[in-house]
Order: C-alpha cells, then structure tokens, then sequence
C-alpha cells in the first residue's frame, strides 16, 4: 500500500468513527427527549385523574351534605313519638271541672306546637285511615273479613299513628286491614 | 490563487459551515430539551398542589360533616322549647279529682319523654338559679339588690329556663340577678 493509499485509508476510517459518534450521540438525545415526553404524558394523566377526583370530592360531599341537612331531624323526631303518643292519649280523657279544663287547655296547646314544630321540620303523619294498605307505610297488625262497603286491603282503623320526615319513614302506621 | 489553494479554501469553508450547523442543531437540541423539563416541573408542581387541594377539601369536608351532625337537632330542638316550657306550666296546674290526676300523669309521663329525648341528642338546661351570672349563657332581665347574703351577680331567679345543645346556646336562661 502506498503511502497515500494509507492516508485515505486512515481518513475514511477516522470518518466512519466520527458517523458512528454521531449517530449514537443522536440517538442518546433521541431517547432523552422520548423519556422526557413520556414523563410529561404520565404527568399530563395523573394531573387529569387528580382534577377529576377534586370534582368527584366535591360532588359527592355536596350530595352527603344536602342528606345529611334533609334528615337532620330523624333522631330527634323519632324520639319524639312517643311524648305525641302521650299527649295525644291524655286529650282523650274526660274532664268536668275548671282544673281539668286548664289543664287539658295546656296539653292542647302544648301536642298543637310539637306538631308545629315536626311539620316545620319535615314531618308528617302517613296518611293511613281509608287508604289502601301499603307495606312501605303501613304494618297491618290486624284484619277484618272485606265486604262490600269495605274493599279487601283498606285500612279500616289505625291503631298507632305512623310518621315520615319527607320520603322517609320514621315509624309506619299500625293498623286494621279488611282481606 | 492556484487550483489546489482554491480546493483547499473550499474545503474550509464546508467545514466550518457544517460545524455551524451542528451548533445550531446541538443548540435547538438544548432548547427542546430544556423546554421539556421546565414543562415537567410545571406539570409536578400543579400535581402537587391538586394532591394538596384534595387533601384539604378531604378535611374540610370531614370536618363539615362532623360540625353538621353535631348540631343536626339544633333546629328542631330549638321549636320544642315551647312544648316543654307549656308542659311545665301545665304541671304547675292543682287538681283534685281522679280524672284530673290522670291527665297530670299523662303530661308528666310526656315531659318526661320530651326531656330524655332532648338529653340524648345532647340538650340540656343551662344551669341558672344560684349560679354567677354568664351573659353567654343568661339574659338579665329583672335585677334586685345585692346583700351579703346574695353577692353581686348572682342569679337569684330563673323567669325561663335556658337551654344550650352542646356547648350552643339554644335559648338563653331569663334570670333576676343581684346587683
């Protein structure tokens, strides 16, 4: 080989190491720049989970809060039956003298403003005499043979007055039902 | 300028021209790559702060709650008030008579009813007679002089009892105090 044939030779070589350098120097900086776009979509996703948590959060709270202020008043009222059982147990005695009188004039008042007070609150009695026996308001505790005055599954007494506080049932009503 | 002078000026300047390219492209490189990773601490930096709003609505949810459940039977107890204040006056009523003695018992067995559903939704009467004045928990309404054997301050007279759910006040005591 001649000497300038090693010199080419020597040059094409120092060449194709200079690609070779470049080429993995470019495809180091390839992968860089996919690892950095790959964090970034990870990142864009968690962000995305995370704001769409934030709104479920807050959602479900408002939900919890609406039944939790809906309701409120379910403990209390509940325990608040039977004192209306009593009253409304004491009205029905008899009374002839002035003392019986003031003192059936206080009861009165007093079963007038407890019931004030759970409608204000949300509660109702279930309407029961007459209507049709439903089992999500009414428990039948008795029954009469139907006739034809009286349908089968009418209630025909109450035996205990039920209660709901909106949709819900706080006590049903005990009753009397024709079959 | 000879041939071979004129080849070797050439040859200068591709390669500097090709070495100014490659700074340009090393040079966008760096900007993209820069680019990227002050998008990736952005997108960290609002990651965190999303975690940290969830954390804190988290919390203050919780604590929304607890607050509301606590206090739930603040509106309906506060409607009762009257009921009990008629009960108490009704019992304060003299009969003499059987029928009389039955309708007291009935009002008595209902103030008790009232009283222990009250007390288990966290009601109580705000202590008064005998006690320090506490215009949290009192209203004045009448005073009478102060003597040794009554200090200054002092609640000499309940005119309405007070009531607080918790420690919220319901009803302040109407009181007469010392002076």
């Amino acid at each position: 080989m001649s000497e300038k044939d090693q010199e080419v030779k020597d040059q094409e070589l120092e060449e194709e190491v200079a690609e070779l350098k470049d080429l993995e120097e470019q495809e180091s900086v390839t992968d860089e720049l996919t690892e950095l776009t790959t964090k970034i979509d990870e990142l864009d996703d968690q962000l995305l989970r995370a704001r769409a948590e934030i709104a479920n959060i807050t959602n479900r709270n408002r939900n919890e809060r609406e039944l939790l202020q809906r309701y409120r008043s379910q403990d209390l009222a509940k325990k608040l039956l039977p004192a209306i059982d009593n009253l409304e147990r004491a009205m029905a005695t008899e009374v002839t003298d002035d003392q019986g009188m003031n003192l059936k004039k206080g009861v009165e008042m007093t079963l007038a403003s407890l019931q004030q007070a759970l409608k204000e609150e949300g509660i109702e009695e279930i309407p029961a005499a007459g209507e049709t026996f439903d089992p999500n308001f009414h428990q039948g505790v008795q029954t009469v043979e139907a006739s034809d005055d009286v349908p089968a599954n009418t209630i025909v007494q109450v035996l205990q007055k039920g209660y709901k506080l909106h949709d819900r049932v706080l006590r049903p009503s005990m009753v009397v039902v024709a079959q």
